[in-house]
């Protein structure tokens, strides 16, 4: 036999990327629960239990609630594949590489895909969208609620009416958004919204949670073929999640039980208190960035994302050198641009169980040491001490979760 | 704010189902291991290990070896849809529910899907491939190693060889079988081979391991369009599975620690050592139920899967309150016939840390329970009496795993 790898031991990261975020020790512990079968009565029941707490977060009493059995990306991949038949023509929003994704999945199921752009680090006009659409049969207007690569936020706005004039589906990527900043997928009429576990959620990574409303449902149901996964396919999967609980595939059983965690924690903080720590947590953040003389990439600050922070790397900076200083010497995860903004600016996220004041206030400490060392100049304590100003005003508790 | 549920609390069930299987205690403390992002440099040095275990099991030296971020289903479609473009024909041996799947996700693919059927209960006969082939132009020939709706194996024999006449490639569904029973990649020269990770490899539910030869590698990088799938197309996979690692999508990272747990376990074990303990438990367990009167769905003791054993569900018996039972008075889950064979058998799991002595005599007992609870007479202790003298020609250890 060949040599066996040793025994596994990660490093203990803070995350502060755009996901995974870190997770509550609750949803740790229910990672661990005793494993039963997804057929076994108990489960079923559980199921249920998991889709009502998906549909208070979506806010939203949409039937077809349910986390698809795959990444964030599966999410997309299940909203286009569902919606497009060969020949259909849908409009995209493309102001990043998420948003841009939907558009390259939607390419591989029909040649008709409209993007709409905008320059990097803004977000789309709805106004560009109802001019690309006028006079054409559009099937759905797709946009990323948060656009992770740029760490822009796409606000809802106009586009439900837009799509409405264009008789058009409207479909909502929330994978960056959903539990870190105000979201109504009832009270915006929104027809597809996903998400992703490992974000705002803090949940394990490896699932997509997604709603659909009726009008979706016929849409599906009037198709003339059956869309070509099996996998991502609506309708077995909606007889598994449904009432029936139909066998289709066997779901990630742990990631379901540390979803349904992460969602209990979600809800006993409340999503309004939620959304405003990942704002208070953002803004001192960004004060405390900008005290450090760092420089927003998104300069509107009404386009900001709140739970992914854009920050340009200075001049004579090396990128690569100063996340791996964060990684060894703090055990800090930040992340890089990607895509278009690769190499040009850092991104940190405060998402979830990582959206907090100790590190907020770590991060920015760390980041002081990593820029002296490369001969950059910081004012001492400049970003700690801005940061800690902002908390003044706010009595936010020490850790997010349950505790109220 | 809506009413919020309860704390998780699972029941503590024995899993003897076609999957999930029950998981070792060092693959529960893998799941808890602290979560880092899967774009960490120590994660990235991490997946590569996974993959040299994965190769070491499957016993192959292909490069693009990974587990697919999906079920075991979705094995069957990144297989399926990667290789078939519109207007392909392929051959898929249908003998039952999941190799039936196969056929149902290619013909989503291409209109031209040729099923060589067998009876139920019977496998495939490789000289039906052949006949039904002749003179066609055909991409693949798919079969279920191990068809668990069923109960039969698929013995590889002559399919290498029908293939390679029809210059066909080899698709093989090992889910139900991959280190369960003998199965080696390279010497059977399978050019696709696929599993999942909650059956014989007790791994946690949600990932399904494959691996694909270069053969493959190069029918994909001929296609004239690309997959329609962007998730399970393997060229953007493998960049990051791949030297690359450039990201294509998060991965459900606590089950890939838990499936590297798994996979050392596998190891520490070794493959043949586990072959041979999964084929005595179940001539053990087919020993006390034949004792007891029972009826084996597969006649023939060659035809039978070794991991999956099927019952015949004697006349007066009522399955699904017989199957409540001992999920309410032992916590034993046991699987009904399902697809075809509903109603009319159980089936009977030993998977990897399923498959222990313990288990077999709790399950025999657990059933003369049951059965005499129906009023069906069973000669007392007659079931645990002939298991028991099955185990006293062998040594096994008491429990799987890294006891040696």
């Amino acid at each position: 036999m060949r040599e066996i790898v040793g025994e596994l031991v990660p490093p203990n990261r803070v995350l502060l990327t755009p996901g995974p975020s870190c997770m509550d020790p609750r949803v740790y512990k229910a990672l661990g629960a005793p494993l039963v079968g997804h057929l076994d009565p108990w489960f079923m029941g559980m199921m249920g239990e998991v889709q009502e707490l998906l549909r208070q977060v979506f806010q939203t009493g949409n039937r077809m609630t349910y986390p698809i059995s795959a990444s964030g990306s599966g999410g997309i991949e299940a909203s286009v594949l569902n919606l497009l038949e060969e020949g259909d023509a849908c409009i995209v929003c493309s102001n990043g590489m998420f948003s841009e994704r939907m558009a390259v999945i939607a390419e591989r199921a029909t040649p008709n895909v409209i993007r709409v752009t905008a320059p990097l680090g803004k977000p789309v006009d709805p106004e560009d969208v109802r001019k690309a659409g006028r006079g054409k049969k559009i099937k759905f207007v797709g946009l990323a609620h948060g656009e992770t690569s740029t760490a822009v936020v796409q606000k809802l706005g106009d586009f439900r009416k837009v799509a409405d004039e264009l008789g058009a589906l409207l479909v909502v990527d929330a994978v960056a958004t959903l539990a870190g900043l105000r979201l109504d997928v009832d009270r915006e009429q929104i027809d597809i919204c996903f998400s992703g576990t490992q974000k705002a959620l803090s949940a394990p990574p490896g699932m997509a949670p997604i709603t659909v409303n009726t009008r979706v449902e016929d849409a599906v149901r009037a198709r003339t073929k059956p869309v070509q996964s099996w996998y991502f396919d609506f309708v077995p999967v909606m007889n598994y999640w449904g009432k029936e609980r139909t066998y289709h595939h066997t779901p990630p059983i742990p990631l379901i039980y540390g979803l349904r965690e992460a969602l209990r924690l979600v809800l006993e903080e409340t999503l309004e208190a939620r959304w405003e720590r990942h704002a208070q947590n953002q803004a001192a953040l960004i004060a405390g960035l900008e005290a450090m003389g760092l420089e927003m990439f998104v300069a509107n600050p009404a386009d900001r994302l709140v739970t992914v922070t854009g920050v340009k790397i200075p001049a004579g900076i090396e990128d690569h050198r100063l996340r791996q200083q964060l990684l060894d010497e703090f055990n800090i995860e930040i992340a890089g641009g990607i895509g278009p903004t690769k190499g040009q600016i850092w991104r940190i996220g405060l998402m979830g169980y990582s959206s907090q004041k100790t590190n907020v206030l770590l991060v920015l400490a760390a980041l002081e040491k990593a820029l002296l060392d490369q001969g950059h100049r910081v004012a001492a304590g400049a970003g700690v001490g801005a940061a800690i100003r902002t908390y003044q005003q706010h009595t936010q508790p020490a850790v997010a979760g349950a505790r109220k």
